[in-house]
């Protein structure tokens, strides 16, 4: 790991806009001067004054000139090139406006959805207050509580009253684990102020596979995240609301499109609006917790006896594991806080810390409440209404109290799956700066949001939800083997951190919070692996498995590229082996110095060019000619090409063309087959065969209809021949359009 | 209708391989004279010898040189250049493999599906002799005896034993309105030797409009003929084999997947093999017709009351008529013949008249026959079971006799959906060449099959099989419309033939006949479209209401780029208006004459196009320097354009360059919104805007991996912006390749 690539550790997850453009080390700049002593002086592309261009490059005078309204579409005069000191939101907005500059519906209906665009300098972190950052960065944890408790009971129901009595010892244990995890992450904050995401600390402390493997679980876990807290938010919706159960796919797929707008927009999570739903549905939970509580302190904690299925298995060490494995999918998002200490105010890791501590309490208390409050009041999962719901109906009647805490969890949920797309696609962004994932999730899109994660993120979390019917239930064995996959290696990777700094103060303190975290969630991590194999936890593992597999070629390939695309001081000589080539630049341009030759695609200064233009012509007609005129202008051996279907319609071109006045050499080839494109691509192959040193320039004239919907009606061959030469080295395709009405 | 321009009336439906590459007209061939005399001489691109280019165009002499494996690919040699004397069939085939020349594991699919390609001089007509023709031709027709009495005893059934009354006055008006059409179409036959589709007949008579009716009813005839016959063939089956019933989709999709590939195949429908369905079906029905009218006469002809659902309809006028217009579906296929005179041995016309009048005997006879047998044997439409099936059970028991009726049935099915497989592709060729369909119809694939028409058939009657549940029932009241108003139009084109024709013999009787088919064909077309309407009919009118529309306006397209791209005198003189142009070329190019420069897209000649290089460049790497020497190597004013996403950016790019030398005037847009293309488009089109007479090419480096699949790890931006700047005028777009492993 290149933290320098990376950017610095002071800024993490905040792209910088100069990432996409990695400067040149000091070996390609010398390289690059070499090669610039190696260009013509005074060329003609040289001209002494920018003014002898024929335009001035400048536009900025320009700027506001009678720009009109041309054949295509208005022409939109060009904002101010050189940066603008307006407000960052006010400058014009240039960005998606069709190329005459006209806004199309479609833009002016993304604008309208998605807002105006940002600059790239409004980059900032909001600083969070503790009482704003806790509700934010808790959601996702707290809200688990509403689907964690539920998972754990549905296992233990299985064995009847038997397995119930289970619920209890179990739900202790998670709230140890969940504790020792929490102090776990109290030590990630001092030692990552910057942000420890599991991908950072696996990787930084680890290496490269374990890195990858931390990130291929977290990548599970968001799409899990997505679709199980939209799923069980849903059910919090349908428990009060049974009408809309046959409706629970397409209602989850339009929280994903919200979901997707929202953060397409570019929403940030800050501000009391997202603070809201969490302490609403903290109120709410404790206030069912407390009054479930004190309705059995008056039975003298004798439970109701629940009323239950008939029990299909017996305890068994098997049944308890699985039961721990699925209620342990309570403790997601306890990682969230380690990842965002710079949204704190200072002092930064104190203040995260603070608040990690006051949200594994909060955790620990809703999380043992409910499953208390389920025991003694007797609720059992089942009859397509969610455990929170029941108690809340026995407990407050079907009222306002009821409708609040069904809403609270719904929308607490909304935001825990919004959780999600904050920290996806940055996870994504930090692949693909360490080459690990296609470079497009790096591009930020005009709202600054990371658009491709973004949707990458939605469509999968979508196609997960469909496949699963969105079901809670039916999701959760895929669930947990993710998150614990990524917190052991975190935590792994804490434990390799405190054990290379030994001078660290508390270090032995420090090292033993870390190791213990990292046992404990490796044993959940092997249970749910194995409880759940079958049930869908191999998904998971097939999935992470993939992706480091997959990451790891991405890598591999960018490696490559990166070395072909080097400047590279061997590039400047190994092209020297002359080769005998007959001069092929006529006399008008021989006033350059000739360089050599190259057989690769190696020149790199304009006299290494040796160039053949050909012109595939199918008609003279005043496209054709057009092309022909354009190509001859360049003033470079020039060669037009036909492709005839018999031998009576070459005699009639070649006379047409005699008449024309035979201005260029003609080739004709015989297509017998009537193919058009092979018997071009064939014979531009051969002349590269032939002379693999020549850049072969294929002009082509091409029909543009002015409405897209009449390019129907036009051959694509163009196109078609694009696509057949472009595995061919040394092959230019240009394109002379000749627009028709 | 220009009879030249579709190449003459000998071939009908035979294309010409120049028809794609129309002939220029002498005025079109004066001002390429003209265009041509101002083209300046010995200009660099033409040297004075073909040798003075880098390489021999005439690659023939190198053909089997050593051309070896490249880099990306096998480079093959291409075949010989001047027409092979081979046999036809023996030709290299260099149609579709890759651009290295290797085939690929798809194109060895296509061969081993489709067979070797076929050049375009095997076109010929096979001669049928009479006994070979009938049965080819008349598959169409005589099928329909398999669902023309079912659809008439459907409706007729409705009203119960009153209604199967009715049965035979129907027939007997059937069978009538069949001799009259026979009779009819015997004129065409005669007026048009060389193949009168409805088509051709109703334009060249009618005019355009009612042309296009035709064309329209016919295309959506063959639809329905694909569709009609392959669901009454899988009916037929599947009354034999009722473990089949819940297959009837997949099976009629699995017999359009058969079609489709026998006649991208290029199946040609003569020989005995086509002729075996038809001679079997006629065996097995006439058999069927016998035995059963001879059971019947043992009972002195008193029908067998049949058991009949109770009557939901009375007899009424109305019920009448759509029993009529159901059971006319029995005439479709009639035209057959008269659209193949040309397929006939001479005397053809005469040959295909006999021909006529034997197919119409035939069908009376089937007909009459079924109907009759129907009616005595008491069988009626139901029960899953075809009508003919059950007779044929009843007459001939479970045995051999009835499973030959079924097969025979089944396959003259087969046949008869493969001709409508013959006669669409070649309406919607002769369409193209009108003009009234996309030109792509025009085009023949390698096995001289209409692809493109042959697939579009496919992909409709597939989407109407599956929509319709592949229901004969459902399918009947679409398809009488199509059919009947082709035969109306034709027929009255006929009239109208007859009418203009003061001097021919016979004239009076010919247009009696003609007017005869004519008057009744328009009544079934009529009593269809009306009692039927509301069943589908309407479907079938508002089809054909959109064909014709969407027809004219491909037509008016096209004649706006006919017109757009002729060449033409005033092109020569209006670009005279001389544009205060500062002198843009350099001095080492200004050894050629200036001409003027022009706004538009109107250069014709080298010197009046006005150069302005633009090379795009995001980062100065290998590709970059080479797009960079490639654009500076064309010799024409050069400008470099490098969009940062901000100040830092910039200034390390303009330092880069300063070190390289500063070769090449640069111009940095920052892009505060990290947008791309918006800028770069914004830029270009407001260089456009100010110097209209500059042609600005822009020159785009593109890295090219050598794997497809690796291309999903690239940015697409050079595709992008070649869309994006699409649209505007005189923007040519030159993509430099470099290849990446």
């Amino acid at each position: 790991m290149n933290a320098s690539r990376r950017g610095g550790d002071e800024e993490p997850g905040l792209p910088h806009p100069s990432e996409l453009l990695p400067p040149l080390d000091p070996e390609q700049l010398d390289v690059l001067a070499e090669l610039g002593r190696r260009w013509p002086r005074l060329a003609p592309y040289r001209p002494r004054t920018y003014e002898a261009l024929p335009v001035d490059p400048d536009l900025g005078e320009f700027r506001r000139a009678e720009v009109g309204r041309g054949p295509f579409g208005r022409l939109a005069p060009i904002g101010p090139l050189a940066p603008p000191r307006a407000e960052d939101r006010e400058a014009e907005d240039t960005t998606d406006a069709g190329p005459g500059g006209a806004p199309t519906p479609l833009h002016r209906a993304r604008r309208l959805l998605l807002g105006a665009p940002l600059r790239s300098t409004t980059l900032a972190h909001e600083s969070m207050r503790k009482l704003v950052a806790l509700p934010v960065l808790a959601a996702d944890a707290l809200s688990s509580v509403a689907y964690g408790p539920e998972a754990l009971l549905t296992v233990l129901v299985l064995a009847g009253t038997a397995g119930l009595d289970w619920a209890l010892p179990i739900a202790a244990t998670i709230a140890f684990l969940m504790l020792a995890v929490g102090l776990s992450y109290r030590q990630t904050i001092r030692a990552y102020p910057h942000g420890g995401g599991s991908y950072i600390v696996a990787s930084d402390n680890l290496g490269r596979v374990p890195g990858l493997l931390a990130a291929g679980g977290l990548l599970i876990d968001y799409v899990l995240t997505v679709a199980v807290s939209i799923s069980a938010g849903i059910a919090a919706v349908t428990s009060a609301l049974p009408a809309l159960r046959p409706a629970v796919v397409p209602l989850g797929l339009a929280a994903v499109a919200l979901l997707l707008l929202g953060n397409l927009r570019g929403v940030r999570q800050a501000g009391m609006i997202f603070a809201a739903p969490t302490y609403a549905f903290l109120i709410a939970v404790l206030a069912l917790v407390v009054s479930s509580l004190a309705d059995a302190a008056h039975r003298d904690f004798v439970p109701v006896p629940p009323t239950l299925p008939h029990a299909t298995e017996g305890v068994g060490v098997l049944l308890v594991m699985r039961a721990f494995a699925s209620g342990s999918t309570a403790m997601t998002g306890i990682e969230a806080i380690s990842n965002a200490v710079p949204a704190f105010r200072p002092v930064r890791w104190r203040n995260a810390r603070t608040t990690l501590t006051w949200m594994i309490g909060l955790l620990i208390a809703l999380f043992a409440g409910v499953v208390a409050s389920a025991h003694f009041s007797g609720v059992v999962p089942g009859g397509g209404e969610t455990v929170l719901s029941h108690m809340a109906r026995l407990t407050f009647g079907p009222g306002f109290l009821y409708g609040y805490t069904q809403a609270a969890t719904a929308a607490v949920l909304l935001l825990a799956a919004n959780t999600a797309y904050n920290d996806c696609p940055r996870v994504l962004h930090l692949l693909a700066r360490d080459d690990h994932a296609p470079h497009i999730f790096q591009r930020q899109g005009d709202r600054l949001a990371f658009n491709n994660g973004i949707t990458a993120l939605s469509a999968t979390a979508a196609l997960v939800f469909v496949a699963f019917d969105g079901e809670t239930a039916a999701l959760i064995p895929l669930y947990a083997v993710g998150v614990f996959l990524a917190f052991t290696l975190s935590q792994a990777g804490m434990v390799a951190h405190w054990h290379r700094r030994r001078t660290e103060p508390h270090r032995r303190k420090n090292l033993l919070f870390n190791a213990t975290g990292c046992v404990l969630s490796g044993l959940v991590l092997v249970t749910a692996a194995i409880t759940k194999f079958l049930e869908g936890a191999w998904v998971a593992l097939l999935a992470i498995a993939v992706f480091v597999v997959l990451a790891s070629r991405v890598r591999g390939h960018y490696a490559t590229v990166r070395a072909a695309l080097r400047l590279r001081p061997q590039a400047v000589t190994h092209v020297d082996a002359r080769l005998p080539v007959k001069d092929a630049v006529p006399e008008e341009a021989g006033a350059r110095e000739e360089g050599p030759a190259c057989r690769g695609e190696e020149e790199e200064t304009p006299q290494q060019v040796r160039h053949l233009t050909v012109v595939a012509l199918a008609v003279l007609d005043l496209s054709g000619l057009r092309a022909l005129a354009y190509a001859a202008s360049l003033g470079q051996p020039l060669l037009a090409l036909h492709i005839s279907p018999g031998e009576d319609e070459a005699d009639r071109f070649r006379d047409y063309w005699d008449r024309w006045g035979d201005h260029v050499p003609l080739h004709v080839v015989l297509s017998p087959y009537r193919a058009l494109i092979a018997p071009l691509v064939h014979y531009i192959a051969t002349l590269h065969a032939e002379r693999p040193d020549l850049t072969i320039t294929v002009v082509l004239p091409e029909i543009v209809p002015r409405h897209p919907h009449h390019r129907l009606l036009h051959s694509h061959d163009a196109a078609r021949l694009r696509r057949a030469l472009r595995p061919l080295p040394k092959i230019v395709i240009t394109e002379v359009p000749f627009h028709v009405p």
